[in-house]
């Protein structure tokens, strides 16, 4: 990380915005907000000829984030031993409705960063990430649940991602159309989206007497 | 495409799902409903050393995805010059609350196609592609919208995906914790998330006496 890198400043070429330059921000506390409002990201890495997308949940903790699974995972054993990984977050806000099929676009909020991933061996450590992960994807969950066991840990593959490269890419606001279009008599504006919860379907299994939590009941819209 | 291939085979050794295997489907149908009920995917590409992965609208017709932006588009340039591209499309369903937090998961419905974009020259079919692309995310707005000029669709760079080499993965249902746990006084269950609207905000400059449409006021959830 740069320490002296000014706050929105790209931080290489390659994570430097050229389509529509006015949405790019390298702040890390923009980058920092999508990340913590997301959980799913979609994580590209290479292997000989094939690039490879998937999706995963995350965490950031600090200058870092972190993903795990199953220690024979094909993702997470790659990204342990791949020289670089793309990670990216898209928060999905809203459908933008031009008066022109041409200029219809999308509200949203995105992170790119570009990261070599190092397996955590520390169990510490991995206790803290997937103890991070479920708090950050359903915060209150951690009090409740049985926490992993040292040999659920061992199970574990857990990856570290530091944050050093990055951009972040943001389109707020209404249509742009092409001036003569605006007296035109179609309806533009935008179609604000996001994820929102219904209620919560207990486990055929529960056993009898327990209350849904409030952190299930009232789980908040997110992105 | 193999047109022999049986219905749930996977198409080749780097599309078949290694965990979780009872979560694969190699199903075309499967495929093709998760791809129409999206309209966002995660792109991943390579260029030298580095793998991109960029968000992006997509339309799919027949057996083909498009998608589609400006001339100077980085990743769609490089799509269309590009020996392999991987489009990853997520739909969350639903966070999965074990007991233990080593068993928490996500229901989802995921899909993975490997695929070499072509650009497409043709006016007709690049005015196929962007009009398909307004109406795969908003049902109805292309017969207000105003068209594209042959202005427009010649400043519009259109990438063909084929889909030929792909796979599903799907989760659905309650947790699975160890036998022991489920005696444990913990609530579980599953919180259903989906994308969802709220009401329309109208452009500021919309001219007066237009009415909100009936695609834009009840946009339906997706996902």
């Amino acid at each position: 990380v740069s320490e002296t890198r000014t706050s929105n400043s790209p931080s290489s070429a390659r994570t430097t915005i050229r389509r529509h330059r006015e949405r790019g921000n390298y702040d890390r506390s923009v980058l920092y907000a999508i990340l913590d409002e997301a959980f799913l990201c979609h994580i590209g890495f290479s292997e000989g000829d094939t690039t490879y997308v998937l999706p995963t949940g995350y965490v950031r903790v600090d200058d870092a984030l972190y993903v795990h699974g199953a220690s024979a995972n094909h993702m997470l054993t790659a990204l342990a031993s791949s020289p670089q990984a793309c990670v990216t977050v898209t928060l999905l806000d809203g459908l933008v409705l031009a008066r022109a099929s041409f200029n219809h676009s999308m509200n949203y909020r995105s992170a790119v960063i570009f990261s070599t991933g190092v397996k955590v061996e520390d169990l510490e450590e991995k206790l803290l990430a997937m103890t991070a992960l479920v708090e950050h994807i359903v915060p209150g969950r951690t009090s409740d649940a049985r926490p992993p066991t040292p040999e659920e840990l061992r199970a574990t593959l857990v990856v570290r991602l530091p944050i050093e490269e990055f951009s972040a890419k943001i389109r707020v606001g209404p249509p742009i159309d092409d001036e003569e279009d605006y007296d035109l008599p179609i309806w533009a504006g935008v179609i604000p989206l996001r994820m929102t919860s219904s209620p919560p379907i207990a486990d055929p299994r529960l056993i009898a007497g327990l209350d849904v939590p409030g952190y299930a009941a009232d789980y908040p819209a997110r992105g």
